[in-house]
């Protein structure tokens, strides 16, 4: 799919306008705490969820607001994330009140979420003070201001907007992330909202998140802990002029390309900005016998705490590696394994047939340092593949966890 | 079980005798890299192995060697793991070869083992070296020198003897264990070598191993990277006197009761050791509706990077604790959940009836200071119960095994 690259991030489609601020969920004045994204229309919406059984109060009640598959705002804290506590359903209920009421919607068309520490009572009043300051600064350019107020140890900004074409008209996507620490997604994600103005049902919206999310946001790995407040929300205002896509065919491929292209976009910038991250490690796994296998080895090996710290240390340890793929559950013939890695350095082979080769210890000490090293693995088991994205071991990771809540 | 302390190690059981010496496996000419034990008469032995799909050419060799149930002599290496290597079986046999001519035994009656660097073909030279040489070494005061020889980067020794009684008679029990990094077994373990004087079959030594071995050993992780070498192996001389055990009974009891006192004394020994760890973490589950469920979560919550490193930090963020029940794939009710934190500097409660409660940080920072700290979580569920033991995840894990190899 060809996409040509625009400003304005979630703002970038037809209908929507967004903002974000500090309001006092933060002690810290300068960081944004508070994000609003509004559509003047009302949209399709779709959202996947954390697996984790212990999950957030704005998963709770975001869930219950989109079943009918609209929405029209997304209101988004980030400091607390309202999980864990006796009255966390009434706290993310009243976000939605406040939000409702200062926007003139119904509170059922609100997508709440919040992000950061489990357990502690989220202050509402901070929180109605933002609410009630937010529209005035919604604009089509506060795209940046949202995204960078629902961030918390990212270092990183993450947006994304652009235009491509569907059904022979230019439509536009827009999307903001949040990632950083407790990233191990499973059938859902960190904190994404996306904005888009095609015209698309609910059902085939959640469609292609699905599909796209499985392959992008939830082959990351930062740490191996899921979440209890991931999530990815896509809304979509329709005013772009297309004819509705409400079924499969071309217009539909189309779609679910250009939300592949946000994932794919989304999902090494959250790994590469992984708490404490100095490298982005991309893990492609190739003949495997079928795609559940070529997943579960390329986030294996991503997710070991042994390979993760092999690559801070820039050493070439590729028994780590066959080691991460024989524990990670996969079934595959040893025998036949092959790994090189490659970088902007250059490229190396360290095992084939299933055992290690002699090799050039500088020059893969050359090759792992760079910031963004390629694991390749060949399973020679069949044709199907898949892609993982994850981060080094970093004595930053340790004292960001370390002392997370102060 | 009564049980009582008795010096030798490995040796302290009749019939044994140990030995470790530097052969130049390792450059660091003050680190022991080779063991041998050895039994003045046939043993029934038995082992468990490690679950990882890639595993040592010396899981290989053991495997065939110790199918008849006997063995007489242990031999085993540190520095290299002779795993993923081409010439891993052939060297892994030649091991055993120089290991039967020096001692005058069959080479089928060794068991052998290798920890250390995966993929680097093992050199024989200093290995043979070392294997003609133990022999002379070989006495009753050899123990610690064999416990000293099998370690890696372990801090500490890990070694244990005593006396109990079985069928009227007095026994004794020796273990030698290693630990420390890629710790997180799966149905086997690091390495530990068990010797005893009771006369059991071998049969029934193989299922009292298996039945403490999912207690007590495999409820450790230090970083959740199953090793491809672990091994946990026991030889009995039967040397003792009683009535040999070769069916369930009172002493069959005793004697698995006998080898759960070794893996309870070896878990915390390990998982205390684990590369870099500050703090030994202790996770008991009570409540559970069965035991599968209470130990999934038990290994769940101390194998989380995000638990692990708050530890580090001793900051109660009783949240994480939540978090990584939620994912670890346990069933289980979180409205009914409580869990107490305590340690020599006192117990503190944060979550009960699945919420956090609001608690002092002071007295929960003194607490969570100490060296070794009980997590305790109920679940309300039914009676099950299990333990799990874990460390903190700290800067120096980072830093041992991001240049591991060197």
């Amino acid at each position: 799919m060809t996409v040509k690259n625009v400003t304005g991030g979630v703002c970038a489609p037809k209908g929507f306008t967004a903002a974000g601020m500090h309001c006092g969920v933060r002690k810290n004045r300068s960081k944004k705490d508070i994000a609003m994204i509004f559509c003047d229309t009302e949209c399709s919406a779709a959202a996947v969820y954390t697996q984790n059984k212990v999950y957030g109060a704005p998963i709770t009640v975001t869930r219950a607001n989109i079943a009918d598959g609209k929405a029209r705002a997304v209101i988004c804290n980030s400091g607390n994330a309202n999980t864990s506590n006796a009255d966390g359903v009434e706290k993310a209920e009243a976000m939605c009140e406040l939000t409702a009421k200062a926007l003139g919607i119904s509170p059922s068309d609100v997508i709440v979420a919040s992000t950061g520490v489990i357990g502690q009572s989220l202050d509402i009043e901070p929180i109605a003070y933002g609410i009630s300051e937010l529209p005035k600064l919604l604009s089509k350019e506060g795209g940046e201001d949202a995204a960078l107020a629902i961030m918390t140890t990212d270092t990183k900004i993450k947006e994304i907007s652009f235009e491509a074409e569907i059904g022979g008209k230019t439509v536009r996507f827009g999307a903001i992330a949040k990632g950083s620490g407790m990233i191990h997604p499973n059938m859902a994600t960190m904190l994404s909202f996306i904005t888009t103005d095609v015209a698309i049902s609910s059902e085939m919206l959640s469609k292609a998140l699905k599909a796209v999310v499985d392959d992008t946001y939830n082959m990351i790995s930062v740490d191996g802990d899921t979440s209890t407040n991931d999530m990815v929300a896509v809304m979509a205002s329709g005013l772009a002029g297309n004819s509705l896509i409400d079924s499969n065919g071309e217009d539909f491929e189309s779609f679910t390309e250009a939300l592949r292209v946000i994932g794919n976009y989304m999902a090494p910038m959250i790994a590469g900005d992984g708490e404490g991250a100095t490298k982005l490690l991309i893990c492609s796994v190739s003949g495997a016998a079928d795609v559940k296998t070529a997943k579960t080895i390329a986030r294996g090996v991503i997710a070991s705490s042994l390979v993760k710290a092999m690559f801070f240390g820039a050493d070439a340890n590729w028994g780590r590696l066959l080691c991460a793929m024989g524990y990670c559950g996969a079934e595959f013939d040893v025998s036949k394994v092959s790994i090189s890695m490659s970088s902007a350095a250059g490229s190396i082979e360290g095992v084939k047939g299933g055992f290690c080769l002699p090799f050039d210890e500088d020059e893969a000490k050359k090759i792992l340092s760079e910031s963004e090293i390629h694991i390749d693995i060949a399973l020679g088991d069949g044709s199907a593949s898949a892609k993982a994205w994850g981060c080094d071991l970093t004595y930053d990771y340790v004292k960001i966890n370390g002392d997370y809540r102060t």
